[in-house]
Formats: structure tokens, C-alpha cells, sequence
């Protein structure tokens, strides 16, 4: 197993059967999908998916994203949010949300943010304090659906 | 008073007075200034800074961004994230805040977003609770320097 970037064709549909797992995604087309898709990747960089495959049966077993705020606060910062991290349901306990974790908090601070940041629920806290995160603020939200 | 963009270069100065009341700001030179807000504008609609301006006084004394995430998840769904908000601290009092916030929700409403989220501290939950929001999740965080 590896953490990489999302890239093939295979992975993309591996990702969303995976990203079910995890909240809401309904029935995209791959017309929505790819089109999604082409907008994430021409942010480079900024805004990356990564992926854990199996390489035994190709599924993708977990995977996690994060992009890059700029900023003009702390002499024109970057700050790193990670975002829809899930690991399949059939290989949890193997570490895998660690290791998604560490890949796209390193791609953070290889692109020069000073802090990364997510939002949990308290539940998940503590994976994230061994994760090397500390409780800061709490979320605030307000839906429009 | 009106909520905008950020335009103009004496906005761009009155902006970075005012940030430097909520957090580090350093001495950002003016060319990495101009050169994060050019990043900035190139994002478009994606990433706006919104501003009130004292017509009087020609002082820029709010201001808050608010960034357009987007996702696989919920059929492809954007999320609005609500940074940077801060008050002049002559200012306080005049429902300044409430406004920039209004501003920065609609634009993430028109921008077909799904949600809205920011994060802030325990302090300031009743504020943006008034403003519509209701807590969720608890913010983690791992910093770089």
C-alpha cells in the first residue's frame, strides 16, 4: 500500500464508491464527476486528493484531501485544511487514517503553510491527538439545503 | 457604510491595518503583498475579501474572505469557508460583524454552496449563532512554526 495522488481512471471510481461511505453523494454522472475532477487538478498543488490503494485487489482503501488557503495574516500565510477523510470499511484498524494524515499534513508543510486544520467530530478527537493535532476553536455552520 | 470587494490601493492598505488587529501580520513587504493579492484575484468569485469603508473617513473599518471549497461529496457540492473576520476596535458596537458575515453568506448561497462553515472560539459563539450558525464539529490543529 502507498499514499499517492488520485490519477487513474480505476481510482476515480474507486474514490467515489469510497466516498459513500462517508456522508451524502447521491447519483453524480460522470460528466459532473470528470468536470469536478478537471477543476481540482488544474489547482495543482493547492488542492490535492490522496489515496491508499490495495495493491492486491487495485480498490482504494482510503482516502483524504486538503487545499490551500492563502492568506494576508502572518506575513501572507498559507494555511492547509484537510478535508473527507474516510478509510474503507473493511480495512480499518490498519492504521490507514494515520497514514493519510501524515502524507497530507507533509504536502502542508512542504507548500510552506504554517498550521494545517480540520474539523472533527468529538468523537474522532482523540485519532486526531495522536495524529500530533491539538483542540483549538469549534465549527460554526449554517446550511443552505 | 457598504460591503464590497476589495478594490482599490488605498482598500489594500486599510485592509492590512486592520488584520493586524486580529492576529501576526509582520511587515509584509509591498511587493508580497501585491503579489498574494494577485494570487488572490485570480481566484475570482472562488475567494473575494469583502470590506466595509467609513464613506466619511474613507477608512476601511471591517473586512472577512470567505473561500469556495470544492468537493466530490454531495454531488459535487461547494462549501463556503468563512476566514479573517475582524472589526475595527473603534468600530465595535455598530453590528459591523453581522454584516460582513450576511455578506459573505449570501456570496456563498449565490455561488450554489452547500453549507457555510468557519471556526472561531467559545467567546464569540453567541455572536454567529445571532448570525444564523449553529455549532457542529471542534476544530483541530497542528502548527508548523
Amino acid at each position: 500500500m502507498h499514499a499517492s495522488n488520485l490519477s487513474s481512471e480505476e481510482q476515480k471510481f474507486q474514490v467515489r464508491k469510497l466516498l459513500w461511505q462517508l456522508t451524502v453523494c447521491d447519483s453524480v454522472s460522470d460528466k459532473d464527476f470528470e468536470d469536478r475532477f478537471q477543476e481540482l487538478s488544474a489547482l495543482g498543488d493547492d488542492h490535492i486528493i490522496s489515496v491508499i490503494e490495495d495493491e492486491s485487489s487495485k480498490k482504494i482503501i482510503a482516502t483524504g484531501s486538503i487545499f490551500i488557503e492563502k492568506k494576508f495574516l502572518r506575513n501572507c500565510g498559507k494555511v492547509g485544511h484537510i478535508e473527507d477523510v474516510v478509510v474503507d470499511s473493511n480495512a480499518r484498524g490498519l492504521k490507514l487514517g494515520k497514514k493519510i494524515i501524515a502524507f497530507v499534513t507533509e504536502h502542508a508543510h512542504l507548500m510552506g503553510c504554517y498550521k494545517v486544520i480540520l474539523d472533527c467530530s468529538v468523537e474522532n478527537k482523540a485519532f486526531y491527538e495522536k495524529c500530533g493535532f491539538k483542540q483549538k476553536e469549534i465549527q460554526m455552520v449554517k446550511y443552505f439545503i
